[in-house]
């Protein structure tokens, strides 16, 4: 089936510079598609700090698997990822695979194996033909540097309408970084086809221990806080990988203040790459912010958050234009966490529709009913309790879904 | 919106036989719908034993926060129960429509108000025009008797197909006793208009607290392993009456021997019932049995069941008429619940798709294909870990679910 653009996807790829001490290369290497990339290496500059987050999956796929062994070694010399198949599901030779791909990528590339990382996205429990991509090895690193990031980006879609990155840059001390992120991810996540891979590179001096404290919370409030039908994949990873090369002074520590900067520029790019998948979500017709306040903690506000995100019913009343507050009010509850129904008022695009756990009086439609006409809807929720809040982010649930998920056989 | 009777409904209401000590009167009180009957008034002998569950909603609404404070009394005189309002989320006014009710139907019955049961099933936040019900309490007390179990499972409808109803009998000692049971609910459920009412009544004599030490259980293993679309309703409610007409010898307790009989007409009951609201499951066209064995324990089990059942893309892969095993397996690895990789496998419909982690060696996918395409779908996973077990069921997610939630508005 030929997937539409997404209505919500920005006009273009952003313009991303260079990052010193990372190069790319992509090939069709033909694991399952034709006519279309569908193999990435990156290769990094010796001494590149490495940071990554993993889905929590119980059934994780090897690749997860053999990059959660690796990364407490710290350094990346290459990333490896392919699209087609996800070599998920695939038991013992699965493992196999990965250390096939893995072996000739350190080979061709003249690393130590445990400093090169990979993923693998696409169809589950088939097993994965290693060889179209081991064989590319040789070739891919001849040709390192020919590709960009908006290749990068293109070679690991899978349902993907469009190529996603973000870039910022930042300050550490004097000196300038860069901070570039692509991903790929359609549903949250069709572990078939749409497994969410995010990687995020830059050339700032950051050891790896320091890179993982910053990165965790940065998912956390980004790639965390957004769903799209409430599946996780086997396969969902962010990684950040640090080069060094802009010569910054070494940060002593994730709280170290020199840090701020960079800090809120990874945020900004994760964040944005985030909210990039949530728009490429299948059949999304709306991108929907959801805000939370009052709640016991933050996590209960995320939780809550999340109840509503995730409801059918919610996000059905928002394809149809309808502002069902109702619906919001059964979320809250279904989500388990503390909530004073005397207390909690509603807001629908800045508009209070409920207050003191009741519609509020003279309540009038048609602002209201304007806004959720509009591609983007914003909700505040306020539960009545303490100070927890959290944002999370979710697009609509449409006939879209339903075609691209039941109508089409994969 | 006109809804069309379900593909998947029993051919007609089953003949209920009825039960001593337990009269019906409905009428059209005009709380919202037009031209059908709203109102249901049960009226019971003295001495009559109440057991109930209710949400967990923290948003629970007035009616049910009512019946969990008049519970532990353990006796019941009348039930009533208005479709086309909640009386949720209508704050302290909700409060008072309850007690103006009760009050009303404790006069009209002549009992004490602690002795009266309520609930109301539609839109959420409209306040209760509570007066259109109580205004009705004396009529429909001079008119009890005259309706049957089919009239009172009609007049608490909203989005439902088809009145529901089931029934069993069983023996305590020598004595037959009779287990007859209506349910309401069409989602799982939508808080406008499809939250469940299940409502059971025997005339085994059977004191309250055996009774619900009885039908806990019973509705953990039916109504709460049940799921159209995850969403929990602010006013799901089961409740058990037992007049105690058939003058059986009462029990010592809930694990009295003599009451073997009873608890597997009960669990058959509820069962059905709980069968029935999936079979009305908004725009479903296949009912679906997991079960899961093999977890940590029963909990752990059933909490992968749901994982499954409450997948989007599993529901609209059978939608699909897919047997996409991939799905399955990226929901029980979202579960949280332990699950061996290596030793999990899959069958749909008797046949064994994957074993030991990864597809069968020479799967044939003409016989599954073959089970996908009828009514009733069976899946079946062993994750592997221990010898917990548990059984769930829902419906597949189809347009019509999108075009009953999102193309009307409420």
């Amino acid at each position: 089936m030929e997937l539409e653009k997404s209505p919500l996807a920005p006009d273009a790829f952003p313009d991303l510079p260079e990052i010193k001490g990372v190069r790319f290369a992509t090939v069709a290497a033909g694991v399952k598609y034709q006519g279309r990339t569908d193999l990435m290496l990156a290769e990094f500059a010796p001494g590149t700090a490495v940071a990554g987050v993993f889905t929590k999956s119980k059934t994780a796929s090897a690749p997860v698997l053999k990059c959660q062994e690796y990364l407490p070694g710290g350094t990346a010399r290459a990333l490896a990822v392919n699209s087609g198949n996800a070599n998920a599901f695939t038991g013992k030779r699965g493992e196999e695979s990965v250390d096939h791909i893995l072996s000739a990528v350190a080979d061709a590339v003249g690393c130590k194996i445990e400093e090169v990382f990979t993923a693998s996205t696409g169809v589950i429990g088939e097993p994965l033909p290693h060889d179209h991509i081991s064989g590319q090895m040789p070739g891919l690193v001849e040709q390192l540097g020919t590709a960009g990031f908006e290749d990068a980006a293109a070679a690991i879609m899978t349902t993907d309408t469009y190529p996603k990155g973000a870039t910022r840059t930042a300050t550490i001390g004097n000196t300038t970084v860069t901070v570039n992120g692509i991903v790929k991810g359609s549903g949250m996540i069709a572990p078939d086809m749409a497994t969410m891979l995010g990687y995020i590179f830059t050339d700032a001096a950051i050891p790896a221990d320091v890179l993982q404290a910053l990165l965790t919370p940065s998912a956390d409030a980004s790639f965390n806080a957004i769903t799209v039908d409430s599946d996780t994949s086997t396969s969902d990873t962010v990684m950040l990988f640090a080069t060094g090369q802009a010569g910054n002074a070494v940060p002593t520590g994730a709280h170290d203040p020199v840090l701020a900067d960079f800090k809120r520029a990874l945020d900004e790019v994760a964040l944005d790459l985030a909210h990039q998948v949530v728009r490429d979500g299948e059949g999304a017709t709306k991108f929907i912010a959801i805000t939370v306040t009052g709640a016991e903690d933050d996590g209960a506000a995320k939780r809550i958050g999340l109840s509503i995100a995730n409801s059918p019913l919610v996000k059905t009343a928002i394809a149809g234009e309808d502002a069902n507050w109702g619906r919001i009010v059964m979320a809250v509850g279904k989500a388990g966490e503390a909530a004073d129904r005397d207390k909690m008022s509603i807001s629908v695009g800045g508009i209070r529709l409920a207050d003191y756990g009741q519609r509020v009086d003279g309540y009038d439609e048609t602002p209201v009913a304007e806004h959720m006409k509009s591609q983007e809807i914003d909700i505040a929720v306020d539960v009545g309790i303490s100070d927890g809040c959290a944002t999370v982010w979710t697009c609509d649930l449409t006939h879209g879904y339903i075609t691209i998920n039941a109508d089409y056989r994969s």
